[in-house]
């Protein structure tokens, strides 16, 4: 059957309820600790944009997604497509972003550092379309976003305690203050910082930076320290399957699930045929056409679901429909973050009623007054965030801090996140190497 | 992470934006020729129930499903425990329905006369609520359902002509206006008929009620008499794995797809491992929990969705969306059917990308004045409906007519479907057999 011709609707079809006006693209920066990671460490500043898309009737809706100038293109040529299009009609907002990516070669833009480089160009720059028409439909209508994606199942979204190996501070700046953590009684002292002030009731440590063996002390300590919390460990993908079988076996007693051991889906699949481990991923599965190889090879029992690679809330409420259908667990991944993609994710798990896990969020690791939007709504208490039930999202949108984060951006310089050159530029023998062990 | 409690909302959620008041379930009859099938034939009435959702603010919703007695107990038992529910609560409509259903040995009520007997208990009452609920909706925020499902991509769905085997008329009463068709001749006049009537471009005949050569010699008739016309020939799974491969083979250069040659994954998978032709089924995958196995196997091409069975209007958005994920194509399934159930088909239809052939309907053997809907706005013209644009469904209930076709079912004193028995009351030989050659 036809779809609609590319340049309107239809005569016949219903008229647009709320068309797109303008688009603002706008990239911010936000202070960032030196938090380590497989490909090397985060750099002062985390990149985000924040995408603002006005309809008709004075009302906006807001996105949140990676700031790399490669993606901030992108998103400026998918917006300007974008005006005229009925923000109720996400259906075709998808096929103009589609359209506006038809002679795009697919380089640069995936905002994870080269930890995830595989993830769909369209479903990536779609995202923060899909989360802001559906904050704009909310708005219209008087619901929450939770709502739109088929009703809330729950009043409150649990996340994880998610613990980093870091230095003490940046390279010529003041130590932060969450101090170092580079063995396992520093990742027990800052697990009992983070449970102190969020009360978590899950924890996940962000391995793949030293010997396995080392990570894997760490996980004993942590299970020591705090008995009965479910524990995960996060290598990015950089064990070997030897390794990884015998981190493992090591390991079974102790994890709730094993996250990307290693990094393909035949990998992984044979990791998960040699140990008694949920393994969990989002880095071999990371796209729709993911799902059916990986589904094939019995390679994950859990999927990391994020609507920022996944096309958005109305995507990942597929993602979550077809995890129930295959009997693959749901749990939810974080990048570095603001507040809008925070209200959005807690939307998404408010509604979907298998993510089975607390969810991972960077949330903590960004100091309160860094942010895009107005404070207050999103509290992370008892290790869970209520739901915002006020229409759309639920966060609004602060100009004046808008405006301050995105000078600092321009002041800071960074252009896409790159944590492999800034650990290089520190340790200049540091080589990306995966597997490393 | 823990989920409302089925009491009610808790504390902190949104308060309920349309809470359920009432629900009625209605049984109804309207006159059905003497269609034949592999099962039997249609008996003089085909029982349908009209679900009407009331919800606060005096606003109620559609919904259209199976009228076997059996499904009316489940309905009715479904419809108190949703009292309180809020119709923009999807997700708890669903749970509600679900809990309605614990004790349930799931006996009868399949309403398609012992064809399709493994769909899914929960989805098939489920499913005329969820439309219900999505009318409730659509006309609280005054947008089309095809809006609430993600945006219509086309204004008009097109529809192909369904030929059946008939007798002139059932025994005892007048010859209908279609006539008999008993050979190819006879299906070429009725397929002239439709055309004429619909502009129908995409044919469909029942089969599995004559010997397979004799209704293969009925489609070589049709593409002799309508060339480049779109034919398709569906068995119901009575044909052997060698019979469906030789008739397979006949028919490849005339098809556009064989419907459940066989009755099972694993025989229509043997069958489609054997012929060039794409296998569609409503018989073989009816639940999400038949996609795993059937796409392991690749079984079939084309799934014919049907949201009577699919659990309604938005778990079938699920399955276009597990179409699309795991390379399936769509199209349509239909049952004997009333305007409610026209319009939901149609809304979703709308709102679906990928349904890639003209759906099936049995439309036009309805008298037109056999309807519980206000006629005018659901009408096939050049082989496809006009999407209606008005708010919810965009149909109207037509109070009387309700009351007539209630009337009807009482008088009819059907309690369920069943051609079987219907067909052995006038030929006592006719035996129930798949496979039957």
């Amino acid at each position: 059957m036809s779809e609609h011709s590319s340049a309107g609707l239809l005569p016949g079809t219903n008229a647009p309820r709320s068309p797109i006006t303008a688009v603002q693209v706008v990239p911010v920066a936000f202070a960032d600790p030196p938090l380590l990671n497989s490909v090397g460490v985060h750099e002062p500043f985390a990149l985000r944009a924040i995408v603002i898309v006005h309809a008709s009737g004075g009302v906006h809706g807001l996105g949140e997604t990676y700031g790399d100038s490669a993606h901030l293109a992108r998103l400026e040529r998918a917006g300007k497509l974008l005006i005229g299009t009925d923000a109720f009609n996400l259906n075709q907002v998808a096929a103009r972003v589609e359209q506006s990516l038809v002679d795009d070669a697919g380089t640069g833009g995936h905002g994870t550092g080269g930890m995830v480089t595989t993830t769909s160009l369209t479903d990536r720059v779609l995202s923060a379309f899909d989360v802001a028409c559906l904050d704009i439909q909310g708005k219209v209508l008087g619901v929450p976003v939770s709502t739109l994606l088929g009703g809330a199942v729950r009043d409150a979204v649990d996340f994880s305690g998610y613990l980093f190996y870091k230095w003490a501070g940046h390279p010529g700046a003041e130590p932060d203050a969450w101090g170092e953590a580079l063995d396992p009684a520093g990742i027990v002292a800052q697990a009992h910082r983070m449970i102190d002030r969020y009360g978590f009731t899950a924890l996940k440590l962000k391995g793949g930076v030293f010997v396995p063996d080392q990570e894997a002390a760490a996980i004993e300590a942590l299970r020591a320290e705090f008995p009965g919390m479910p524990l995960r460990i996060d290598p990015n993908g950089v064990w070997t399957v030897e390794t990884a079988i015998r981190m493992g076996h090591r390991l079974e007693p102790v994890l709730e699930y094993l996250e990307d051991p290693c990094l393909s889906i035949a990998d992984n699949a044979a990791v998960r045929s040699a140990i008694n481990l949920p393994i969990a991923t989002n880095m071999c599965v990371v796209s729709f056409n993911d799902l059916p190889p990986a589904i094939e090879a019995h390679a994950v029992d859990v999927v990391l679901s994020d609507h920022h690679f996944w096309g958005g809330l109305s995507r990942s409420r597929l993602l979550a429909g077809i995890a129930r259908t295959f009997d693959l667990r749901l749990s939810m991944h974080s990048n570095s973050h603001l507040g809008i993609s925070f209200a959005a994710m807690i939307q998404l798990a408010a509604a979907t009623s298998n993510i089975d896990y607390a969810c991972d969020t960077h949330w903590p690791w960004k100091r309160a007054e860094d942010d895009v939007i107005r404070p207050g709504v999103l509290e992370i208490r008892d290790g869970a965030v209520k739901v915002p039930t006020a229409p759309g999202l639920g966060v609004e949108l602060d100009e004046q801090a808008l405006a301050r984060l995105h000078q600092q951006y321009l002041d800071c310089g960074l252009k896409k996140r790159d944590d492999t050159s800034y650990m290089q530029s520190i340790h200049p023998e540091f080589e990306l190497k995966s597997p490393r062990w």
